[in-house]
């Protein structure tokens, strides 16, 4: 694949680290490519980050075809650029493509597309501890045209913004909130996809939560209201005694990448874990008995997400101390320790770039 | 409110009648209106028909925070433009933005704005029977933001498409097909609002259904699997005995304006019309016995689609004897010659533009 380059002329300059937030500021270029029937994806390109112009009639707007995927690029002390677990984003790209009727891309071209792109971009990636580069592939439907079907042609596209530390007041534990009424998704349909409109889905609940003083919504199974599922913004991990137990991936729940690196870690490490159906009684009874000991999220923005409450109607389960869990605490050191190179990557999931 | 009008310089032309499809030509000019958490819904503008310039990370891409309406425009005899509960549509509007956490419209704003740019726009309304202008409302997230909240701006569209006859060759029965596996929506979810998220999440078993020869999915409750819902693209109704039912609204089935339409007629024609629960079993078993007489769909783009054949997992359901029924023919004609003038506005449905 021969990527064209067109470099902006004046370059603008990576705000200071601390001042870093989330997902608000874009670096100077983006890759895009292309895709219509008769030439498959093509021109593959690299351009100044800039508006598309799109007719009001486009595809994606109206009908929702569109995915995306969301990983990091991290500086390690030598200053080399270092991609975690990317290949297997783009593989989860090309599962949420299937299941979206979206032309699957070729994933060592979309690899090659990312690191050229990172190499030209390589100033906006922060160098403090817990800054990154977030990146953020998307592929949307492109046809000018109402009407229910696929579209013919789409355009792929990968953006960048450099992120500040998640936890910029310490690594504490955040509160979340079941809904017993309100359904993300359910089997047999986009729910295990990386699709806009799981997360417009996800919204109203997520709005209510909040009044409630809560950051995230733990959503129950769509069939029964019973099993737990994810948190939307990340998977979830339970120890309960000395097992380390998560909702088992149904065809309703995100495989997380970093949920894996969890299973991994804890397998390797001789942990008891389990991939299995979390009934919210259980957790409730765990939590009576003492058996609960931690609760925590895994995704890419955070890593790992100790929580310290769920709120389940009037039922407030609290869990742990008001800090963090040892066992919350070990995998986000070993995950980090991995991604920013201080640690051996034992397990080959760091791609240099 | 007062709309600034800024009007093309070189005016296009509508397409000759029979050359008409469905959503590919647009008019001249679209109403465009703002929306910030400080100034509400302001700049109300007809400009002419132009591309949106939007950030990639604009959050209706990722997050799919969007709905549209579908409505249409149709002259009259007298080549007066007549509107078809247009404030149905928005009223429903509404309800789709309140439950995608999207700053409601006013409705007497929306109408002046729709009944501003027909009246600019009126000779793109085509004229022979069967045709009509396609209002496409539609409002989208427009913060250039990468994280899952609502948005804090949008921007409120409307777009207009002339479009042709749906039925080219006649008002011949369609055949549906019925994914055992696949779910568009569950009880909960936001199955009910005309957000973009669901058509994507119909993508997949719809081209299944298209290749098996089918022109569209007739879609099963999400919990069980086992009860009737809607076809994605309209409601559904059959005439078992001398019953005419339709699944009852119960938060995961669009409720359509057709379907009301419909439900409104029949029952002022003294049929014994029913919202009900339909099971799937409850179909094959009146077909078996001879009880199922129509079954039919109701859109705003077809207004009334006689079924005629049913396919569920190896079971052929076949309806009448390939010719669109009596009572579905019946409510077409109504219905259409409502919305071109053909017959008296008992309903109060008309409103002239």
């Amino acid at each position: 694949m021969e990527i064209k380059i067109t470099e902006k002329e004046l370059k603008g300059t990576r705000p200071d680290d601390s001042s870093l937030g989330f997902g608000t500021i874009f670096t100077d270029h983006m890759f895009n490519m292309d895709y219509s029937p008769d030439k498959g994806w093509h021109n593959p390109r690299i351009e100044p980050f800039q508006n598309l112009s799109m007719s009001p009639a486009t595809m994606t707007l109206h009908y929702g075809q569109s995915i995306f995927e969301g990983l990091k690029a991290y500086k390690n002390t030598n200053g080399e650029i270092q991609l975690f677990r990317a290949r297997d984003n783009f593989i989860r790209f090309n599962r949420s493509a299937k299941g979206l009727c979206i032309p699957e891309l070729d994933i060592d071209d979309a690899m090659e597309a990312l690191k050229t792109l990172l190499r030209l971009e390589k100033d906006w990636i922060p160098e403090t501890p817990g800054t990154s580069l977030y990146i953020r592939p998307t592929i949307i439907a492109t046809d000018p045209f109402l009407g229910v079907r696929a579209s013919h042609t789409y355009r792929f596209f990968i953006i960048l913004s450099p992120v500040g530390a998640y936890y910029s007041g310490g690594f504490s534990p955040v509160k979340i909130w079941i809904s017993k009424e309100h359904v993300r998704a359910v089997r047999g349909g986009v729910g295990e996809y990386k699709t806009a409109g799981n997360y417009a889905a996800s919204l109203y609940a997520s709005e209510k939560a909040k009044k409630e003083g809560y950051a995230q919504v733990l959503w129950l199974d769509g069939v029964e209201l019973k099993y737990i599922e994810e948190v939307g913004a990340m998977n979830i991990f339970f120890v309960i005694n000395d097992e380390l137990a998560t909702p088992s991936l149904n065809g309703s729940i995100l495989p997380g990448i970093t949920r894996d690196s969890v299973i991994k870690l804890g397998k390797k490490w001789g942990m008891k874990v389990s991939e299995r159906k979390i009934a919210m009684d259980e957790v409730i009874e765990a939590s009576k008995n003492g058996s609960l000991k931690e609760v925590f999220g895994s995704g890419t923005a955070a890593v790992i997400s100790p929580v310290g409450e769920i709120r389940y109607g009037d039922e407030k389960i609290q869990i742990g101390d008001g800090k963090a869990g040892d066992i919350a605490v070990k995998f986000n050191s070993a995950i980090t320790d991995i991604q920013y190179g201080k640690a051996e990557d034992s397990e080959n999931w760091i791609e240099k770039v």
